[in-house]
């Protein structure tokens, strides 16, 4: 890990107080937050005037690998698009192109502000390669699908085990793995309690998709006599350490058992919209207290992993959905985008807020634009008129990963060739 | 004015069909599109390698200089926004403040590839002068309310006559002037139909406010015992000329009235969710072959006016509200977008396709980026991939407005000064 000791001056900084001042980094973590900062052996100063300090964002929900399959589908029924297009593709994809397209979505989230992801795919190796040498930090799963077949269960085991022993803890830190049980609807019910069995023995984190559609509900409902989290929960799955996406079709009941075992949430917007899965019903789960993060889902569902333009759809569709406009306000949804991220993950104590001690995750966005001005109310601007390309300058566990738009770690032009050949080779195939 | 012949190579031209190729524009007008164009006196050639161009993208219901209160206030009801916020701020507005704030808007839209606007609001003469100064198109009407007030009323007229007398029509062609009463709760029956009479007489277009709430509809109904549609086809106001912004809460008979009278849409989603007005069937009005364009609204209730985020926004608000992935596909949200805008405002011979004959009114987005990585499908990527920020270069009635991102008619840091100033001083005032 190449790291410097960092200082930034003259930024608003975004913490528990809004406040322009100064920003000592050393080596990895955040050593000092002050009016004015005096500072030998720094390696770097950034003048950051006009520009605002706030956290790197922390996107809960991504298949970074489908960034190859952007734009390849769209406006279609859930069931077209993943039997005629998704899953024919997915079919022949190799670890290259998981390689290529996470490389792809770690170039797209680091213009964007983002610093940490929570990914579910396949060929998780690859994805990791790709995070370590693009500087991000990120959760991987390697998603576990059975239909009932005890021969592709145990594959499924080896291949999360393989994964946990080559990559979690790895680069520094950055990357830990967890375990993805795809779904209550793609899981059988000795898979789902496997998963519990063997994190519990791991001590990692379970990330899961949980009632993203009316179908959903109805299928689980008609398998098992529960709605989703009825299910997962009366086979002792949900927990603390599980972060399940989506939660868009909720009985009373579910927003009960999500707040009583403490289970994290990310809410996916977008995805949710485009595909036409329905509203998460977000305000009430904050307002009974259930963390609530925000995702991506992944770019062939969204079309776009910046999650700026999710912060501002989040509140919007959330506003809209009740008929009040004062719920999800902007300094919600940011802590949905940064500190609930963290908590989401686990990571509460080491990133997701701009604190002394906290890992150095750190996101500059540029205020001297037309679209930002006149500068005020960073945390509106920020959520309700800023996006991805306003962000200036990207640092991640004291690693500078972007300046001035710059990308430092990876090669832009290279990143996107790579990206293009393989999805040349991978449409090729299908 | 001062226009060119310019050249433009090697882009993915979005016409009738999505061809790579050139495009040649003399003085304001698309005069060449073919695979090669060999052109003597051409003062500039643009490459447009890996670059996909688009008419200019039409917004067809602002509050330009609004810009100024941008982030002033969020997540706030209705009410409260404007009693407590929004009209204490424009009881001191003045034509310097609205020059200022819609020279910010100007750079903000040609920023993000926007070159013609529907604007209402007051000081319209110091709209139209920023306007012209930043070589953009725009329709212009004057703010009427009256309350029931016959003293106000004259007044209106008076403004509004004087906006016409003093900008209509100037600027090459680029400003027009409509009538723009406010809406049917704000504008008495007498002004109503004064607004018909002189806009007949005049032969110039109106722009309205109709049915953004159920308040609205609610209030419409106990004054006038009908719905607000119904209301003002009644009292005869409606007809092809007219442009209806918001559109939301509507019953299948006004749906029947709008269609038969030939009325436009102007639908705001974003506007509509923040302020959780509710969310317009646009799916069925463009169904029924009504005429649906797209507007940011003003900048204090959106806080953008980036028409490439609407254009998404538009598309996955309608999918969700309708629970069908199919509706308002990005062909047709693309459309709103340009031609369905221009239409909109009677300018579908002149403006919102790319065509041999048509005014240059043009804009390239760069492709070349991670976020629209690979590059394939450039509908799908412009409406869910793209925002304001991958524009590279935009043209209005063929004058460069923008090159590789430098504004050409304006200077970017004068005119956020100029803005930043203006915000302060009217916020003093308040």
């Amino acid at each position: 890990m190449e790291t410097k000791n960092i200082l930034i001056e003259n930024a608003v900084i975004v913490a528990d107080r809004i406040k322009k001042g100064s920003l000592l980094i050393e080596n990895d973590k955040i050593v000092e937050i002050n009016d004015k900062i005096v500072a030998n052996n720094v390696d770097d100063v950034i003048n950051a005037e006009k520009k605002v300090l706030i956290p790197g964002l922390v996107n809960t929900h991504t298949h970074l690998s489908m960034s190859l399959m952007r734009g390849l589908a769209d406006d279609l029924p859930l069931d077209t698009w993943l039997n005629d297009h998704i899953w024919p593709v997915e079919a022949n994809l190799n670890g290259e192109h998981c390689y290529a397209g996470a490389l792809l979505a770690c170039a797209e989230m680091i213009k964007s502000g983002t610093t940490c992801f929570n990914d579910m795919y396949f060929f998780m190796d690859s994805v990791a390669k790709a995070a370590d040498e693009a500087g991000i930090r990120g959760m991987l799963s390697h998603g576990m699908i059975d239909l009932g077949d005890e021969d592709k269960r145990k594959a499924e085991f080896k291949e999360t085990k393989r994964i946990i022993e080559k990559c979690h803890d790895t680069a520094d830190g950055r990357i830990k793995v967890s375990f993805g049980p795809h779904s209550p609807y793609t899981c059988s019910e000795e898979l789902l309690e496997g998963v519990r069995k063997e994190a519990d023995k791991y001590g990692l984190k379970i990330h899961i998709h949980a009632s993203e559609t009316q179908k959903e509900v109805e299928d689980v409902l008609e398998a098992h006599r529960k709605r989703p989290f009825e299910y997962l929960d009366e086979i002792g799955l949900l927990g603390e350490d599980v972060l399940a996406a989506h939660a868009v079709w909720l009985s009373d009941n579910e927003m009960e058992i999500i707040k009583e075992r403490g289970v994290k949430l990310s809410h996916n917007p977008s995805s949710n919209m485009k595909l036409a899965s329905g509203i998460s019903p977000v305000s009430k789960l904050l307002e009974k207290g259930i963390c609530v993060s925000l995702g991506t889902d992944g770019a062939a569902s969204n079309n776009s992993l910046d999650l700026f333009e999710e912060m501002k759809t989040a509140a919007l569709l959330q506003k809209v959905h009740t008929l009040d406009p004062t719920v999800l306000n902007a300094h919600e949804v940011f802590e949905m985008a940064t500190i609930n991220g963290a908590a989401a993950l686990g990571l509460e104590n080491g990133i997701g807020t701009i604190e002394v001690g906290k890992k150095a995750d750190i996101v500059l966005v540029d205020m001297k634009t037309p679209s930002l001005t006149p500068f005020r109310n960073p945390v509106s601007h920020l959520v309700y008129s800023a996006n991805g390309a306003d962000v200036d300058t990207v640092i991640c566990n004291g690693e500078m990963l972007m300046k001035n738009r710059e990308l430092q770690t990876i090669d832009e032009a290279s990143v996107i060739s790579l990206a293009e050949e393989a999805s040349q080779d991978l449409l090729s195939k299908s």
